[in-house]
């Protein structure tokens, strides 16, 4: 399959939706609702809300239904980052190339417009109008997958764990919490969110779990590769800047080559879980294989 | 009717319930979940929750079914207390006479607190295992009234407003706004939520929601009162640090007596929104009346 084409084709329909979803940038308070917009339209690869499409569509669902939550879930990724960025976190200046949200709009605003978005999703998440082909209860469980996938035993745990590690020796187990944490979590509440809405019995739920479990945690390996290997003007960041920190990676705790194969088992596992699903589940595949393959 | 009991057995209700749904203060990262602990046990007086519970049993439905909402409120309403207090918003070393989130646990913890408590309470509203007694479709709508409550256009609107015009001077309509939506939106999200657990009609809902909206603006006019006329020690807080700081207020604004003036109107509102309720809806009067006359 054309992955490329996939990916663009269906990042632009997560993208049409989210603008249409985010209150206007003139309504009160302009400020704030110009510093949601800027950070989402930063330029994302919309990796979470592809995902959730693809397991929607991956299941026999009508993948217009995942809209509302795959747009909810980037809302959710884009708060992360721009909390991530600021200056008592990572203190970044730039991300994808552009100055980050608190460069632009001050410290306050950011942090506001990081917690405004985070609200948003749920606003998205639970309401029944937008989703009104999604069943109360299942709308209700998808609610709650990707809260439990983004609060204090999900992603944040994996941002405050990854924060005290910095600069300390960790083992790899404490490695392996940050990263199946702070960015499979939300990968991983993504295809069962997409399985959930799409309506997967039990054993095709299951089975996409495996694989986003394994998705999630390749993501981030290959991410840490990309830190040491990639072109810096390609990644929109300076690589070696995770090492220069002092940020614990897969590469710098078990070397470039035993991360490399960690990934490729990981994407192998994935493979094998979604076996059974066939056709329908060709994206999943893809974009599997894409993640060790990808530059940027 | 014994209010101050009244109070105080609800608020233990809470305290008791809260302790429970929040994650252990073991849970891994230990450091996470004794910041997020720490501030929701700060001796906050759980105002809003109280509300929820009382409007849920003043259309006659189960308060206990009403308790995890109850506790998601007060998640929310702390973690704009940790956003709030932190060096680049208002800076407080201090709430409630005890060090801010931010001073016992560093700036970059007190951000991920606050997020994680936030998510925290989606987690616990759209948790069909303990909201087992409140149908999904309900339970779905509270969870879209609290999030509109606390987001953009509600709670996280009014602190941008606040913020943009402190030191400023601004008009009576932009008061208003701030006082609504920062204070106002989430107590009148207790109300309605209360109200729909309950099973409200929807001509009760409406009398709550004017009783809400009513009482939500009072709390705040109250506390700009306070500031002015209250005493220190019993407030917690230094009284006159509002002004101090520039920060926008009724007495300010309209001078004391016109503020104590629309305080009272606004009980009277919401005296006789509820009117038709009854003797079930008594808490609900005393509470309001209640607001007018504290000293803390």
């Amino acid at each position: 399959m054309d992955l490329k084409a996939y990916l663009k084709q269906k990042a632009a329909l997560v993208d049409e939706a989210i603008m249409r979803y985010l209150p206007a940038p003139d309504t009160m308070p302009a400020k704030l609702h110009q510093a949601m917009r800027y950070s989402v339209m930063a330029g994302g690869k919309r990796v979470r809300p592809v995902l959730m499409l693809a397991a929607c569509a991956a299941v026999g669902g009508n993948e217009k239904n995942a809209l509302p939550a795959a747009c909810a879930m980037e809302m959710i990724h884009t708060y992360s980052l721009i909390h991530d960025d600021l200056p008592a976190m990572d203190d970044d200046d730039f991300r994808r190339g552009r100055p980050t949200n608190h460069k632009v709009y001050g410290e306050a605003t950011a942090i506001l417009a990081g917690d405004a978005l985070l609200t948003e999703a749920f606003i998205l998440l639970s309401d029944a109008r937008i989703n009104s082909d999604v069943p109360p209860e299942v709308l209700l469980r998808v609610c709650s997958t990707i809260a439990r996938c983004a609060g204090s035993m999900g992603m944040v745990g994996g941002q405050v764990v990854d924060m005290e590690s910095e600069g300390k020796e960790i083992d790899f187990p404490t490695l392996e919490y940050i990263h199946t944490h702070k960015t499979g979590a939300l990968i991983l509440a993504a295809i069962q969110s997409g399985a959930l809405i799409g309506g997967a019995d039990e054993k095709t739920f299951d089975a996409l779990k495996r694989y986003g479990g394994a998705v999630g945690l390749a993501f981030q390996v290959a991410d840490d590769i990309l830190d040491v290997v990639g072109d810096s003007q390609a990644l929109g960041k300076s690589a070696g800047r995770d090492h220069a920190r002092g940020k614990n990676t897969y590469p710098a705790l078990i070397g470039l080559d035993a991360s490399r194969s960690r990934a490729r088992d990981l994407v192998n596992v994935a493979h094998q879980a979604i076996e059974p699903l066939g056709e329908a589940a060709e994206p999943l595949r893809a974009i599997a294989s894409y993640i060790i393959e990808r530059e940027t």
